[in-house]
C-alpha cells in the first residue's frame, strides 16, 4: 500500500491519430506527456486511460484506485456514455479529485459537475495569452512568477458559463481584447475539482515549466482528504443524536 | 405588457390526491397556496403547472412567460421527464429565477443545477426547527425577525450535498442536535437558484407569516435581471474585438 | 418622508481646485458630475460632501440620512480623520452602501472595510481599457453591453489586494498587458460595498454612458434592506429563546 | 534551516495568573497546552508569546520566523498595541497564517483583518454543543467525524459580523436554541486566517482529540505556500511587460 498520490490522466486520443501536426507535437499523445512530466515527482504514480478503451479504460477498478483524474477531450465528447459519467461524477462527490484541461469545458463530466453550459468565446489566432496569479497564496500558485506568457494560443473569452468558482487562482490576457478566468477550483462533495484553460494539441504548452507546475500543484491540492461521510449518493434517515431527546 | 414578475409555481400534486392529511392541510394543493399568497403582491402574478399536465405544464410558451419557477416535488421525481428538465435548465441560465422548496432538493433539476447529489440526513419526529438569518442585508432577509421558530417539521441535517452558495441567507437549528443551510442562493448563467428548506405536506408551514415572506423575497430577487450574454448553450467562435490586431 | 434612495457623494475635491486640466474635465468637481447624473433618476436624491468641510462633510446626522454613500479620494487620503472613518464603517457594518471609486481603493474607509492593502500596479500611458460583464445576472449588470471600452485610462494591474469578493461582476483589459477585477461587490455586516476601477481626473469617463449605468445599478443594489439585527458593535449576552431550557 | 512549520501560540496570559479555576485547568497557559500537543507532530515546531513580554513577544525576529500564529486573548484585547497589529496585519498579508481561537474573536488583530465588528451573541450556561463538518472535502476537517460534542461550553450565536467566509468548515448547534459558523477560513494577501470557536478558559476544551486535530489541521492549512509577490504594502508602478506596447 503506497502513500503516493494514484493520477489517472485521460485522453480522449483521437487527434494524435488522426492529425500528423497533432501527433508531431504530442507522439506518445497527450496523455503521454501528462503522465510523463508528473511521474517525475516521488509522490506521485500514474497511469493512462482512453476513450477507446473498454468502459473507456475507466472501470470500477480504475475509478476506485484513482485519487486524481485528468481529463482532456476535444472532438468526441458526446461518445462519452453517460453511465461511465454517472459514475466518474460518484467517485467524485465521493472525494476523487478531478483536473479538466482546456477544450474539456465542453467534456459531459465538467458540465454535470458544474450545472451549467460551461460554455465560451473562442479564436483560433495562434495570438499571446499572459496569465496572472490572482490568489497567490492558493496551493496551486507555489512556485510561480506573478505572471508567464504562453506564446500561441487558441483564445478563450468571457463569459465562460461556470458556477462562481470557490477560488480563482488565474486569469488571462489575450491579445486580441478578451479575459478569462483560467484557474478555478471547486469543493464538491468530499471532492475537488479544478479547471485550467492553457493547453491545445498543436501547441507545445505541456512541455512548457509553468504549466506542468501548475497542473502538479493541482493533483497535490485535489487529492482527497480523508475527512467525514460516505455515500452521499443516499439520503439517510436517522435517530436524534443519543444524548438529545425530541419531543414537544 | 406587464411590468409584473410571473411566477410560475409547480407542483408535483399528488399527495394532494393520494392523502387525505394533506388534503385536509391544503385543499387547493401546496400549488394553491402559494401561489394565493404571492398574488396578493401588486408586483407578481402567478400560474400554476403540476405533473400530470402535458409537459408537466411547462411547455415552451409557458417557459417563456415565466419569469420565476417555484418546485415543489417528493414522491414523483423520477416521473419528471428529461428532456423537460432539459428545457428548464437552459431557461435559467438564460435568465429565469428557480425556488426550490423543501424535498425537492431531490428533484432532477435541483440536482441538474448543482451536479451534487443533494443529499442530507432526514428524521420525521415533529420536532422544533429555529431559523436564524445569517446574512442581515440579503434582500431575501428583508422584513425578518433575527430568528424565527417552525414549530413542527420534518428535521433536515447536514451534510448537505450541495456547492457552496454564492450567499448563505438561513441556517436552521433542530430539537434533535442538527443543523442545517436552509436558505441558500446561487447565480447560475444570467439566472439565479435560491432553495428554501421550510415545508411540509402535513404541517401549515407554507400559511406561517415568515415562510410567506421569504419566498416573497426570493421571488423579487431570483427575477432576471436584463444582462449581457445570449444563448449561453453556444460556444461562438469570434473575431477581436474591433480596435484591435491580432498578430504574431 | 421619502423613499428615495439617499446618496451622498464625497470627494477629496482637491485637484479640481489645483489643476486646470482637471477642472477643464469636471468644473463642478467630479462629485458634482456623479450627483447630476445620478440625480436624474427619479428615485435617487443626492447631496455632496467633501473633505475640506468640518467633519469632512460627514456629520452624524449626514450619516444618518445616507442610504449610499459613493466615494472619490486620490491626493489626500492621510487627511481623513481616523474618527470619521470608525464612524463610517459603523453605518455600513449597521447597513448604509458604500461605492469606492478608482483612486479610492487606497481610502482609509476602503482599506478599513477588507482588512487588507488594496494594493494594485498601476501605469499611466493613456492606454485602452476593455471591460467585461463576468456575472451577467448581477443587478450591476443591467443594461450593459457584454463589454465596453474605456478609450484612455490610467492602468491598474492585479495582483489587487482585496479579498476573495462576494461577487465578481466586471474584469478589465488593458492594452499593455494586464487584467483586473475591476467590479467586486460584497455584503458587510448588514450594508454592502462596491469597488469600481475605471475613473480618472483627467479623463471624461464619468461622462460615458456605461459607466453612469453601472453606477446607478450599484447605488440601487447597495440601498439598505431592512433586515433583522441592530448595534453590531455590540456583542450581547442573551438568554436562550423561551421555549428551550438549557440544563446538565 | 528546517522544513517544519515554525508555530507561535499567543496568549494574552492573564486569566492564568489571577483566577484558581484557570490555572487548574492549565497550569501552564492555554499557550503552554497548544504548544503541547502541537509539538507532538514531527512537522512543527512551537514558541510562545504573551501579552507582558516586551512587545508582546511578537518581535521583528519572532514574527519574521513564524509561518503560522495562534492567538488566545479574551480580558485584555484593548492592551494589545496597534504598531504591533499593524506588523502582525503586513506579516499575514505577506503569508504567514493565522489562527483565532474562541474569544479572540474580539481581538484587534482579527477584528482588523476581517473589517467588521467580529460581534457575536453569547450566553455562559455550561450547555452542549455539537459541532458539525460541513465542507468534508477541506484539510482543516482530515480525520473528523461527522460530529462532534463539546460537553460543557460558552454558548456564542449568530449573528456573527464577519465577512461571507472562502470556506465555511464547521456549523455549531447548541442546547440552548443557537447556531453559529464555528470554523471559517479566508484567504487574505498571500496569507491564511482560521477562526474556530470552541475553547474556554475553565472548560478542558484544548484537551479534547477532536479539538486538537482541528487546530493540527489548521496549522498545516495555514501554512505559507511560495507564491508570487512581495510587499503588498505598495502599490507600483510599472512599465508594460516587455513584450507590448502601449500606443493610442
Amino acid at each position: 500500500m503506497s502513500d503516493k498520490i494514484r493520477v489517472t490522466v485521460w485522453n480522449e486520443f483521437r487527434h494524435e491519430k488522426t492529425h500528423k501536426e497533432v501527433a508531431d507535437v504530442y507522439p506518445h499523445g497527450i496523455h503521454g506527456q501528462i503522465a510523463t512530466f508528473l511521474g517525475e515527482n516521488a509522490d506521485i504514480v500514474t497511469r493512462t486511460a482512453t476513450l477507446d478503451e473498454p468502459e473507456h479504460g475507466l472501470t470500477d477498478e480504475v475509478l476506485a484506485n484513482t485519487d486524481v483524474l485528468i481529463w482532456w477531450g476535444h472532438m468526441a465528447h458526446r461518445e462519452v456514455k453517460d453511465e461511465i459519467v454517472d459514475k466518474v461524477q460518484q467517485r467524485i462527490l465521493n472525494g476523487m479529485g478531478l483536473i479538466v484541461l482546456h477544450s474539456g469545458h465542453f467534456s459531459k463530466i465538467f458540465r454535470r459537475m458544474m450545472g451549467t453550459n460551461c460554455s465560451l468565446k473562442w479564436r483560433e489566432a495562434g495570438e499571446r495569452e499572459r496569465i496572472w496569479v490572482v490568489d497567490p497564496g492558493h496551493p496551486i500558485a507555489k512556485g510561480l512568477p506573478e505572471s508567464f506568457v504562453v506564446p500561441h494560443c487558441e483564445m478563450y473569452g468571457e463569459f465562460f458559463d461556470i458556477p462562481k468558482p470557490d477560488a480563482l487562482v488565474f486569469m488571462s490576457w489575450f491579445q486580441g481584447g478578451e479575459v478569462f478566468r483560467s484557474g478555478v477550483a471547486y469543493h464538491r462533495g468530499k471532492g475537488k475539482v479544478f479547471y485550467f484553460r492553457p493547453g491545445h494539441e498543436t501547441f507545445p504548452i505541456f512541455y512548457q515549466p509553468e504549466i506542468k507546475q501548475v497542473i502538479t500543484n493541482a493533483v497535490r491540492w485535489a487529492a482527497p482528504v480523508c475527512g467525514p461521510y460516505s455515500d452521499l449518493s443516499k439520503a439517510p434517515m436517522v435517530s436524534a443524536p443519543e444524548e438529545f431527546t425530541v419531543s414537544d
